[in-house]
């Protein structure tokens, strides 16, 4: 499990003499500059190791260290990065963060040779590409759930395509429309996300190693070497702006992760909606509602709830991040330390809304029933407003007559009604077949990140 | 120490075959929906005790329990408060909550009688009121520090109040002024911060106790007496009000936090310039500064820079709460869950935040010559084009012709300058003393909150 | 009418030789550093009359200007507050903002008495005061507009107090509730955000004027006689402060409207639900509803769609003032221009938006027979769990029995389940003469305001 | 010029029996509800126009009106896009917007064509597609000013690449680095941000017309054939999706903006330091400095700082743009309406801060003599500790050693320090050439989009 220090100790409430300090100025202090540091830094302790190989063999290169060097640093990093996958790995307060416990580590082990690695290298060079490393896995991981998602949402969507909904606007009956319309609106804008997260994954793939303090160092050391070891598209150029942008690439996967949080709490906030007893078109899962303490009776839709709230929390999360390095200065600053609490927190909120979005279309019980009932004369105004028009009647005037004469309107068969909408992407031709191949070129791309990635963890750590 | 889930298990990168679901379903789904509260509820034992026990004696009042299930509650409420406090109590992730944990618990030990404690009370219910009263005693520690920081400006503010500093506006030079009348200035800030403090306070001062799920119950309960038991200024009064205000209340708390950390961030950022080597003004005590892993030679001013990073987050707690509620329908909703980790997050991050400035200004270094040394000639030139003025010449006159002249200007003594400025709040009569009447009227109103607190403490959970 | 420039010139899309810089240079400098200052300032002519007059006096005490000279001021500045106030006076958009434009004039007609009158003062110092009599006033309009609200709510709840509505909770059924209790919740959140109100009032009460360029001058002036004058408690007493503060209060007020909007959002977004078709417990006034262009049959709840989505607008005026002025060194800096725009859009906004909520609950028409019909067995769910334990049975027991029958659940009557809900604040009780006390408090204290401010515009501009 | 409401009328202070309203209440709602649209709208006279003729030329293929009817219609459309192009093209209030009022001139010009132009789509229809091409010509104007900008930062690093300056951490001095540098990370953040306009204009080049009020229409219009005809890359498919993404495409594109400004804030903050007078590093051009009304001897920064703040704001239309679309429900809803001024607001504020900083640096002057004083031995201390390294010494040895003599470091000299980082992306080997090929092949994009979207202008309304 990851944990993360909230804050402040947590003083009993018995009296004491006031304006003493109440607290110990040193832990405060001390707690205030390493934060969160030596918790979170549970999630990079393999990205350390990755990264401190690459750099290993590019010293080598450079001639500073032997490949014998080199072969003993692999192995020990490859053990720490093993107990690391097996909660072994711990980080004391002391130690600060990741990287000092693992030069420590291997110092102890290896002498020399573990005060050697820092060479050319900088905590804020490692860092930033651990941020990277660790931002590639989970935007994998996050492009899958969301293309798992869309996959999902384009079987409900062929499945309820002529499932007569009622269409709002202003939440008010407005048309005739269809479950599978609703749902393939959602898969459309998920596939519009996958975008953003491609964009994302993009500049993220640049590797900023060798950058040191900010300012490279006088040493000759081959960045492009070292960003293919870990399998980077490209090195990060200027080595300025690869410190600079420490919170930026951050801030760019969160606004991505925003938009996904903003439709996966639109959809729930339409299914905690159609889900009141009053409509009744959909039943939520059992695994996504719970219980009251209070009242025996209910059932209430906490996923789909928490999925709007959280939605908000990831906001936040982009919004703390673009708003702590926005006000920086170039080069490295310590208030880059405070983004990375909240670029785990959304992107591990937005993976998670996404699996959970995922369960509640495997299992959502359609209401065909409610569904049709919903249906009133009104719905179908326009229809008969666009049948006076076939009749040669200009539009405003149908309109204008169709508003005069709302109380005598039949209702039309609300199937019949949805097949007549045959234009693209309408009711009657909802054109999944267009969706379904950018899920299936979303698939090749997720698979290419994954199996690039799983290549250079298996020949820096497992070779 | 506190710690709270961050979220989502970090998988390892190995290659599995794509479009496997990756995770555990149930294990996702429960995680999500639980969230962080089996671990943050650590902070809310000893509330959740108090609330128990107010509960207990208004229902023995209402003549659902007898006197002695009370004391028998009392006894083990008080014993679950210690264990709490001494870090020895627990919750499980499949208890969920500290409701649950210590319910649980009662009715374990004392049978049917903790099956009676929940009667007409919910779990929001409980929460409203666990918030409340740890506002309470955070409100009290957060104006607890302001006032003792306000007290460490205001010795500091009189210490240097005939030390010239330049005056800057746009950051350029602009006229004499004093490091007095710049600490005095952050000094009043803070001053009216606790007027929002204080405002919060009171907001946060009506009992949400007997609203049950929201809607009340019909159990003639008498909530004026829980409040009172629980030392309220008084019980809120419509219940759903109770319900719908949580997030409310602690978003008005956390515009206050906002407030708070605004002006910390830019006393930081000001004093960031102003200890560059360039100009030398302050020297940052050495407990506030860290050193570099590459470059030997760094003394960085690491406590403020994490004083304006942390700035942005309490800023970005504010908007993710008032972000959560903004969204909801009126009655208990699941996504107020989400707005607790935000609310603890931001209070704790600005109560840190103001005791280390304290520790900054206790033993920040003033470096007269250097500050004396930022005074050139242009500095003078409102001065001097106020000694024309009068001499009889029109301002703007007087203006134009400094402007044609500014190369002639010369350079007078800065200590007088600053005494020359006589009026109300400026450097020559900087009215400390209106300050210091404010610190201690503050003091006496925090030393009164405190009392309050520790006597409901003493009478309910001690006696 | 208000009006703002939003930005760049429309270039029109005709083809034209790539990297033409395709726009003036000049221009853009031009209105980008100009801003909208021109045409907000319109806000504050009558404003900056005010403060000029008061420092005019001021300057007379201090020797500097004759009272013959005052007088003349008066006068001229008592006629362009006329202009003002009939729309005549003009900025030009080189004249860049009210302060310039007022100046010019005077010294047009005045000669060297208008050359005088910004001896001792800086635009900076004229724009803070500007901001503060403008806040007061538009602060006072909030108010009254709250106070007529809640009025208007009070009596709303008390119409409808015996008629029931189902009280949710998830938006599922919970509870036997009241209209009552529902209006009562807001009416109770928007006395506690008139508290906001009142400190903010408090805190914006103070008088910057005489702070110069932030640093104060040489010149003996009386703050507090200008703040007297100008109807304020007191002068803001440090002079940095006084422009530090520039942002800060205006986010002050905004905090205090976003929780105002936040309100009124969710009043409006339960009663669009509650007016669907599904519910109809609630008819929309016709004013606050407009028609489609193309669907002849609909009536849109706009006005309370519109609320919800100026919340947002409201919320976002806040951050970017907090946001603006966070990242600022102390001292005037230009970028506080820029925090103008957001402060008048805020507090306007927020103002329209009780006065259309005030129209809304003004003939907002409530159905009581599709409110009853909202009832069904499940509601009253808790009411027979607690029958069991009046006869003895422990709650969680009754819970647990209760939950196994739920299909055999009588349905009681509404209206005595409302009457059963007796505690304190429950439909049964609702104990609106609270609210009444503090509404008529509330209007005492707008009153206050309201004359104080009239008596310093009379004295200054009309005697 | 483009103009908005900002909100309430100005009421006087006089006063008057408090409780009246106080303020007309039709007005009250009537303003409330039109918002700024009639303002606003101004900005789309050219787009509704174009998207009416398409629409027409649709409509004409599914045989609803003659090849006559579009000949009329493209040829009125075409008058009244040239009078909107001169500004004469008004909208009154009571119109409420540009669909309104263009209907109404077609009808009242053209008769029963004009009644019949609105068959098959709805207002919101027309606003989606109006905004799409708004934002299509926008987001060229943002692109090509992007790449000029970097075009002459690309010069500027190219021209001072070998001019030294001290690399900063937390803003101390801490390595030897070179004007080249730092300008070349600017230039780099900003081909990064060309990528996320990139991104929003493929999001923004679906066409959505053919949607009506969301649902689509029975009849048999062809997407495909409006989409090529107004120069998308494809229609929107979904239907709801294409109303559904109001506000979820904007709010993409200030994403992007929020980044772009996020890069020049940053730089701002860094060139007002740095051109401080205790740096003098830089010289800003006049143009973009501005005095003081009381200090004669100022030259402030303004356009830097207005940079900074209006960041800010930027970012802020980003928040109310994504806040307010997340809390809605699918299908069209009012609160649509209120994104279109931030959007409008924050893209516009943009493209000029892109346009001024490239002013600034067109005429920036750098103080060889300044910049090179800034250099004190400590900035040489890693580059000692590697010579030590490069003599066999482990780093973490020399590291420590260097810290123990750091007053006996000598100063070295900052040329050829700065020449001797000769990794990629360092000091001594900037790499602009990769630099150049990023901004030729942007270049060639924008180019391709201007040349289309000038086709489209051509075809449909000049032909």
């Amino acid at each position: 499990m990851r944990i993360a220090v909230i804050g402040a100790p947590c003083e009993t409430m018995k009296p004491k003499r006031l304006w003493d300090k109440g607290y110990d100025v040193n832990q405060t202090v001390h707690r205030f500059t390493v934060g969160d540091d030596h918790v979170l830094d549970l999630e990079m302790v393999e990205a350390d190791c990755l990264g401190s190989v690459a750099h290993a063999m590019t010293l080598a290169k450079a001639g500073i260290l032997s490949q014998r060097d080199v072969q003993r640093l692999r192995k020990e990093l490859a053990a720490i990065a093993a107990d690391g996958r097996a909660g072994r790995f711990k980080i004391s307060l002391d130690q600060e963060d990741v990287h000092t416990a693992i030069e420590n580590r291997l110092t102890t082990k290896l002498g020399d040779i573990g005060k050697r690695i820092h060479t050319a290298r900088s905590r804020n060079d490692q860092v930033i590409v651990n941020t990277r490393l660790w931002a590639r896995r989970r935007l994998i991981d996050l492009g899958e759930a969301i293309l798992q998602l869309t996959g999902t949402l384009a079987k409900f969507a062929n499945r309820h395509k002529l499932v007569p909904m009622v269409g709002r606007t202003h939440m008010q009956r407005a048309m005739p429309s269809s479950v599978g319309l609703w749902a393939g609106a959602w898969l459309e804008a998920l596939l519009d996300d996958f975008e953003l997260v491609k964009t994302a994954y993009a500049l993220n793939d640049q590797c900023p190693l060798g950058s040191a303090a900010s300012y490279g160092v006088p040493v000759p050391i081959d960045r492009a070497y070292t960003a293919r070891l870990l399998g980077f598209a490209k090195a990060q150029n200027n080595v300025l702006y690869a410190n600079n942008s420490r919170g930026k690439i951050e801030s760019i996967i969160l606004a991505a992760c925003a938009q996904i949080a903003a439709d996966l709490s639109r959809v729930s906030q339409d299914l905690i909606v159609f889900s009141m007893p009053e409509f009744g078109y959909f039943t939520i899962p059992d695994e996504l509602t719970s219980g009251s303490s209070i009242m025996p009776q209910k059932k209430n839709p906490c996923g789909l709830e928490l999925t709007r709230a959280k939605t908000r929390s990831i906001i936040a999360c982009h919004d703390e991040v673009i708003g702590i390095y926005t006000a920086l200065p170039s080069g490295y600053n310590r208030d880059f330390q405070q983004t990375k609490g909240a670029a785990i927190r959304g992107v591990n909120l937005t993976i998670d809304c996404v699996r959970v979005m995922n369960v509640t279309f495997s299992k959502l019980k359609v209401n065909k029933d409610r569904l049709k009932a919903g249906f009133a004369g009104e719905v179908f105004a326009v229809d008969r407003a666009l049948q006076l028009v076939a009749a040669g009647m200009p539009f405003r005037d149908a309109y204008r007559k169709v508003a005069a004469e709302l109380d005598q309107l039949d209702t039309l068969d609300p199937v019949q009604a949805i097949k007549d909408r045959k234009g693209q992407g309408m009711a009657g031709n909802l054109r999944l077949d267009i969706d379904r191949k950018r899920i299936a070129a979303g698939r090749a791309t997720v698979r290419r990140w994954r199996s690039g990635a799983a290549k250079v963890l298996q020949s820096l750590l497992h070779s």
